[in-house]
């Protein structure tokens, strides 16, 4: 079985793509097309997942050409109660089906047998005394590494059963990153620069260079990232924050080092709602969105 | 609205119980009763999904007298997938019906907009253009605060808006503990005690002189209780570790400092899989580890 980091190498150089495309579906901002798809009255949940379902696979079909990866944020499913989830179930099938990899943004972490369970119900499978069940079939989660190396290990563990990865929390892309990521620890050395070693030591090389075990790195304060590529060498990064957020992909080029898959561009908004500052349909807007965004990252490597 | 600090102040003195039950049901390791009530054919995920619903709701009717909440553990309901979602919703209803406060135990952690959307997945209510949906409608959350102050602030505004509250990883119980919240910071303190510091400062005292922001702080490093209790004098503490990590209930005093419903004793294991040690059938068994355990605590304040 091929390993992630090889899966991921080989995807990014024939899609000639770095580019992930965030789904964190907003029951109230969905594209027309979702709401029409959506039935006309009934159970509110399930009018609701049904056009979420519809905006994600829409969303796909429009952009997805452009891109490498969906992420899904599962707390927008998770809002929708169990037709939610089965709605992710859904979008997952769909990305699949379109040669997209998918990557589980749930930034799960707990002890030891927690962490097992959360890399069954996004890797899969699970034994049952009933029969085994699929799980999610993702074919990367994000984690967070906050409760130590005994809570990542058995994420690593199930994601590797099943050709998977792993992309660790190191150093985000929002303010309050501040709070705790960037505390000077007793050597000088912020926190993150911690997180990163442990990331470091985590990830297994495959044929391609690339490692398992990735991290998160915000592309809001790039002047970091050519230290986290040092401390990183082999790490896949995502880097969610351009765009929306105020990242720029021209500053992201520390992370391409170790080839064009070491750096995963994470971009939602920018192109989902592109229509609202561009003008025109959702899709083709979505669609001009994404490509004008992996062109612009692929001329970088 | 009752605050949450002031529900969990009054459930506890109703109860005269500190003990939080702990469900993280295994399908491998369901109590018998809970395999009869499966369908005994189909759908993988339905029979399983039933017997794990059957099994939680069983361990609440043997063991939910002697305790004050139950504490599901999200992962392994995720695991079974949609059907997982909706046992998950079933055992909440149940809880409720039993006068027991939840706890959904997720260590949620994400960037503002998605701390929102966990918000309304785990308190509820959420908005869409089909009606409102109600969430989880859990009394409390986990919450994990490495991104910082921005990603708690939305999961303690939506808990505030229901009347629940907020547990934040602060000093866990696992070894893994060492690898981040130990590191000694530029000023000699470890990490957690910055975290402990971020809970004191987020959580608003109710009439009980309790807050509605509490601390997961591990029952298995009692030393750093009193030095914990110091730097949040008014939180609630939920203490994992008990029984099968090794914690004992004894050390657990400076936690009860602000009144009885300072310190939650959370058992999952040593409740649910007492009959295993102690033999007899397991609701008897459950019923007894837990009012044990129980009595024990209540003794201390």
């Amino acid at each position: 079985m091929t390993s992630f980091a090889d899966r991921l190498a080989e995807r990014v150089a024939a899609r000639s793509s770095q580019i992930v495309l965030g789904l964190d579906p907003d029951p109230g901002k969905l594209w027309p097309v979702a709401l029409e798809a959506a039935p006309a009255e009934g159970d509110p949940a399930e009018r609701a997942a049904t056009a979420v379902a519809a905006h994600c696979t829409a969303v796909i079909d429009a952009a997805g050409e452009a891109c490498v990866a969906i992420k899904p944020q599962l707390a927008c499913f998770e809002r929708l109660g169990a037709l939610g989830w089965a709605a992710l179930e859904t979008v997952t099938r769909h990305a699949h089906e379109a040669g997209l990899l998918v990557i589980a943004d749930g930034k799960r972490g707990d002890i030891d047998v927690t962490a097992k369970a959360y890399g069954q119900a996004l890797f899969g499978p699970v034994q049952t005394p009933f029969g085994e069940l699929p799980g999610l079939q993702a074919d990367a989660i994000t984690a967070n590494p906050l409760m130590g190396r005994d809570t990542l290990a058995p994420l690593v563990d199930a994601a590797r059963a099943a050709a998977g990865g792993v992309f660790v929390l190191v150093r985000t892309s929002n303010p309050g990153a501040a709070d705790v990521e960037d505390l000077r620890l007793s050597d000088g050395t912020p926190v993150w620069e911690r997180l990163a070693a442990i990331v470091a030591e985590t990830g297994e090389p495959g044929a391609h260079g690339l490692a398992d075990v990735g991290a998160v790195c915000g592309a809001t304060a790039p002047e970091h990232l050519a230290r986290l590529r040092e401390l990183m060498p082999r790490s896949p990064f995502l880097l969610p924050g351009v765009g929306a957020q105020g990242g720029r992909v021209e500053d992201l080029l520390p992370a391409f080092a170790p080839g064009p898959a070491g750096g995963l561009i994470a971009a939602s908004r920018s192109i989902v709602r592109a229509h609202e500052q561009d003008g025109g349909d959702p899709a083709t807007a979505a669609r001009a969105a994404a490509e004008s965004l992996r062109a612009t990252a692929w001329s970088l490597v």
